[in-house]
């Protein structure tokens, strides 16, 4: 394994900081007057789509996650692709609900080998390994710990590793010769048993409160939540030992968990939307690579609208989340 | 102002590292064995017990604040035990639950002057500069954000201050002069409006996502829910602006907001719990001073529980919870 060269470098500066101190705009105000050509447009082989039953008033509960693209858990994601396809999810549910921790759904029988729904062929298996992937070049890390008044080229200060940053849309943290993806709020990975056990894909969880991002690099992560959180977070907490709920009546059903590419593209000529079909959801994503995504990265860290008093001089990679927009119908 | 002397030592550790390398407990066995001198009463002033309308299922919903003790905020939290006493929360309501963000209470009609609740007498108003408070001495700050193989004597990595710890039961940050409370999951803070205003306290808000660090030395905070935060974190988010609910159906009633400093003791010999009257809930808090507490708070930086293959080697200060634990009726 390469010996990481640390390389801490306290004065890189992306864009003017004078310039900056200037801009008084909102983090949301700094997304909003995007240049289109800042979004990425998400693929609907990487939009999964979980639609759960109605809720007690009967409205429409539907969680649109947004899977990883290379390099990050490929194995996991085309597992779950795999069994989204399969219809696999179909008739599960929701398990679980954890205060400030996680909502998790699959097979509530996962774990009874006489009960559990079998699992459709050619799910990989997977390995510790490849909760990180090697970087090909060796990052040059710029933490700015010791000086905190900037967001440096999106660099950010981390508790957890030596380095944090945004890499294809995803927040990551790295040792400059390993990158692994982190535990937001949103995120979702894999469920898994006792090492070394890595888990298939089968059962999944979100990320409903403080990042836990102690799981990092012991879990694997395939994706988060772009929209519909609140139909996992608002979830009754479960009371039985780290939220699982009592009863199965508790547990909420799962209608069915497609993937966006395999549901038909929305037709304004057609009435299957009237009808409550489903049809294919079209997101993006703010380039994290993008002069925009600073300038709002360093208004998350700075506020300095009209609101606040105090700017941080500082944030977690937790406490940017990428912007994620919904595009209407074509 | 003082200037602050910054000093960033990397060689102190509380405890020995061989010795917790060794300690393969998970933080909940290691507070569990806490001997009975590490927990620290919580005074019934400082109890704030909050009660929400029945659930739809008719289930009690009650939430349970331990207010801050000094040096922290006492401006507002003398307030708010001003208001508590007033009775001057009750039949007011939940106004606002937004995801990943807060759910906040109060007076709806609070910003209408016309139709505002009349305020008690008596209630102090606090500067911005109340958010902070100057440290008797100059903290020795011990940021181990450059070599996180060890917690170090509680110190912590932190990206939005010099540094981070625990003190008197509580998450704060430092500059080395000054130190403040931060928003952690669960903090309950004091709405205000546009600078510079500070609030008073009749409007307050609970913490219910990823810690919101940009709020800190911005907003002051009085609390943290110590029972019951699921009946806030659970709700229905608001589908307004903010996560305000739309119609004044939506919104959560409260009951009553009591310090229980003014609730009966409870009284194995009468049926006053029985017949559903509130009566005083005891709290405790594991001593953030105490080697139990060092020993939990190394462990949720260095998980070596079995589940575990990658200890992170760090954590935010937001992600060591201070244990608090409910005591029987005596």
């Amino acid at each position: 394994m390469l010996k990481p060269a640390f390389l801490f470098v306290a004065a890189v500066v992306a864009t003017s900081g004078a310039a900056r101190e200037q801009d008084r705009r909102s983090p949301n105000e700094i997304v909003a007057a995007a240049p289109a050509s800042d979004w990425v447009a998400i693929a609907p082989s990487d939009l999964l789509v979980m639609t759960l039953a109605p809720d007690a008033g009967g409205k429409p509960r539907q969680v649109v996650i947004q899977l990883m693209p290379p390099p990050f858990s490929q194995g996991w994601v085309e597992n779950i692709r795999t069994l989204a396809r399969a219809g696999w999810y179909d008739g599960l549910s929701v398990n679980r609900v954890q205060d400030n921790y996680v909502a998790q759904w699959g097979d509530p029988d996962g774990e009874d080998a006489a009960k559990a729904k079998k699992l459709p062929a050619g799910l990989r298996v997977m390995d510790r390994a490849d909760y990180a992937h090697q970087l090909n070049a060796i990052a040059v890390l710029m933490n700015p710990c010791g000086d905190r008044s900037k967001v440096r080229s999106v660099w950010l200060c981390d508790p957890y590793a030596p380095g944090a940053s945004f890499r294809r849309g995803w927040p990551v943290s790295t040792d400059g010769a390993r990158e692994w993806p982190v535990h937001c709020y949103g995120m979702v990975g894999v469920g898994r048993g006792m090492p070394p056990d890595t888990g298939s894909g089968a059962e999944l969880y979100a990320v409903i409160g403080h990042a836990p991002r102690h799981l990092d690099r012991n879990i694997a992560l395939v994706g988060r939540v772009v929209e519909g959180i609140e139909h996992l977070s608002s979830l009754p907490r479960g009371t039985e030992a780290l939220g699982f709920y009592k009863t199965p009546q508790e547990r909420v059903p799962i209608v069915s968990i497609r993937l966006a590419r395999d549901l038909p593209e929305a037709d304004p000529a057609s009435s299957s939307e009237a009808a409550g079909q489903q049809t294919r959801p079209r997101f993006q994503y703010l380039s994290t690579e993008s002069a925009t995504f600073a300038a709002y990265a360093d208004a998350r860290a700075n506020r300095r609208d009209p609101f606040f008093i105090q700017p941080a001089g500082g944030a977690d990679v937790c406490n940017i989340p990428v912007p994620v927009r919904r595009l209407p119908a074509p």
